[in-house]
């Protein structure tokens, strides 16, 4: 039973939509932002699509009393868009940079140039060390044909291996940002299922806000309604994730709320998604010495599953990205053959001592042009794609290695203790080894 | 004192120098390194270096018996060149990409073409989580004039972070590869005040091998000695180093051997860089719990001093960063401007009907083209140049933090147990806070 009294976090997390000159009503936006964070006082305010570094300093400047502790994490071509503010002492700071996020040439996506990322921050609340992690993965651009999909379930793996692997000497974890996957999709499966983080949708005792916990709704003026279809009340992609780490305090969430696509007295809402707020209620367990932990995820068949549905998705962009390399390996060839041939027409007449040309002048120029052109272009290419196959190559092995050390965990869980475990977990242990 | 036997652990590390048709040798050295490794059955061995897949297959193979575990970390265009070989089961990997990792026109250098990376795998030993890490950090060329240096200070600030960060479940921590780092240099300091890792040279109790443990020889067949210079006798820029963690489980380094530029009975040695072998002890503490630790550094005055040092080579290197995105910048408007003139006077006779032209054909073209070139290629580094600059200004963000973070715990310290510092720590703590 608790012996202390227990501590209430209230935690924030919103998609700000703040691309300058882009994104409608953006300044106003952010006043309204600020207010409200000033107003509410968050213990900890999770941003994403914060991208322009002066309305940062514009919400450092507003918060400044309010949240002293902050961090903007920078990365990529124009930032990661991450930013953190804080009512309680920063202690330290972690950027990881995802390996793969989405293609350059896509620059109607964008998602390439802002590096996309999970950034972690240590807070110190009342002794604790508490993890907080923001990060915003790539986004769906269509559901029915997403050549994202790989990109974004290389991201989960990433994010869950970052959050497992850096929480090991915490003693609450919190993890916020927009997420761009529905709550049953493969990556978030992922994540929550190796982390054993908690969504706090599920979890709250009370929720007020957007059906259904939905934080891209139909109803939000910014919102173009087609591009949720087929969901035509809106989707649920940004989530408040939490865990209770180290040392003998539990964690339970107490309310969770959203907004609802307006601001009463303001004529429009702070973004184009739903902001969240979590109450949070941490409680001392008895017995106050540190709870032993371990980073690797327990072994669970349904997780194999998971993995190895993982591991499809990264194949199929693996394959993709090898016969991208592929085209661009054949074009490249075809530019150097081109800018070959138009050598040798070029020598022939210095060679004949002729001043006459083999070829009219303009289109031997524009066609010498174009292939060079072609020639750099597709090198470009060819290492970028290089790159990709590199980190989908990786993130498979990774997997691999997963499915196989989950796998024989299992089996030698149901050899040892196949009475056990059937009664503990309600159903036959075997059922893992035969995982495809 | 220690209750259960101790236990031998018997780490290798190397970096290989295995690039395909350009370093000597290369596949007979591989054979060589296969049979040592094979021979000696060191519990990891941490390679480094080792470019091609191939080879690494090879090694595998070579290696199947006496070291069934292994995993090759892929990143960057040709692949991290980091593998590593275990008697015993890996449970988990993971692996950072360093942000920041020279510019890709250095084609020569080749660094940032194999995206360098710290890769960590989590071993099982009799029960004990052992972390190791295994890295490669961008070369030095020029030691008068290392443009590079901000480079490495940054991927050594990054290693101390992910190496911190990741091995808070560990039992023990192990880190092996060619830092490109001699032991007094900046990112060293950082590496090793930060997280507490010792160097097995200087905490070996028998040393065997070169004069002061340099792993870089001026005897060594494959080594150009100018390159050593002002270094006669060579330098040490290839660790094994180790710390205790969680559990209650000392750790000790009995002996460390270097190779000495030559292999008895072999035409040469097995690579341009010495082989270390160190041997650790592990002995169980009394009271068999866990050991509560933080992730966080310990405040050290000294080490407020290494962290603005290297915020003064991040400033250094964030300077030029800007500078030479200036630069393109300018170039890329002049090959704009040059392209508009282009256009201009390809226009005039269009819009006067006439069939004559302003400018030589040629000459126009070549221009085009040459405009056209010069703005794709300053937007491409443009590009480039704008990332550098946000990771390097993360960097100092992240520093400045730090710093602060350091002089406040300092400060605080100096003023509560002001009498009790100075006895323990054998100086003033208030020098502390005078930290530039």
């Amino acid at each position: 039973m608790a012996t202390t009294p227990a501590v209430k976090l209230r935690v924030f997390s919103l998609n700000c939509w703040g691309i300058r000159y882009l994104s409608q009503h953006c300044s106003q936006r952010y006043e309204m932002i600020g207010q409200l964070l000033k107003e509410e006082g968050h213990d900890l305010a999770l941003l994403q699509e914060v991208w322009s570094e002066k309305d940062y300093l514009f919400l450092k400047k507003t918060l400044a009393h309010s949240h002293p502790y902050t961090h903007y994490f920078k990365s990529g071509v124009i930032g990661s868009g991450l930013a953190v503010f804080s009512k309680h002492k920063i202690l330290d700071t972690f950027l990881y940079r995802y390996s793969i996020n989405g293609y350059p040439y896509m620059a109607h996506h964008g998602d390439w140039f802002g590096g996309k990322a999970v950034g972690m921050v240590i807070v110190d609340i009342c002794g604790l060390a508490v993890h907080a992690y923001v990060t915003h993965l790539h986004a769906e651009y269509c559901r029915e044909k997403d050549s994202y999909l790989p990109h974004r379930v290389v991201q989960a793996w990433e994010l869950q291996h970052f959050v497992r692997h850096t929480s090991g000497c915490a003693d609450l974890v919190i993890l916020g940002g927009d997420l761009n996957m529905h709550p049953r999709d493969l990556g978030n499966r992922l994540l929550l299922s190796y982390t054993g983080l908690r969504d706090s949708y599920a979890e709250a005792e009370k929720f007020e806000g957007c059906e259904d916990g939905i934080t891209l709704i139909a109803e939000n003026p910014f919102i173009n309604k087609k591009e949720l279809e087929p969901f035509e009340n809106g989707i649920r992609i940004d989530y408040i994730l939490f865990k209770q780490g180290l040392s003998r305090v539990s964690v339970k969430c107490e309310s969770l709320s959203t907004t609802t696509g307006s601001v009463p007295g303001k004529p429009f809402p702070y973004s184009d998604h739903e902001a969240l707020s979590a109450v949070l209620l941490l409680q001392s367990e008895e017995g106050g010495g540190p709870r032993p932990q371990r980073c690797s995820a327990e072994p669970d068949p349904g997780l194999v599953d998971i993995v190895n549905e993982a591991r499809t998705e990264v194949k199929v962009g693996l394959h993709h990205a090898e016969r991208m390399r592929g085209t661009v390996a054949r074009m490249g060839m075809m530019g150097l053959a081109l800018l070959l041939v138009e050598l040798a027409i070029a020598l022939v007449p210095w060679l004949a001592h002729s001043t006459e040309h083999a070829f009219p002048r303009a289109s031997f120029y524009l066609l010498g042009a174009l292939s060079f052109t072609t020639l750099l272009l597709t090198a470009l290419l060819y290492i970028f794609y290089s790159t990709q196959v590199k980190t989908l190559q990786g993130a498979e092995d990774q997997m691999r290695l997963a499915v196989t050390g989950l796998q024989e965990k299992l089996q030698k869980r149901s050899q040892t203790q196949p009475v056990e475990q059937g009664r503990a977990q309600g159903e036959p242990a075997s059922t893992s080894a035969n995982s495809p």
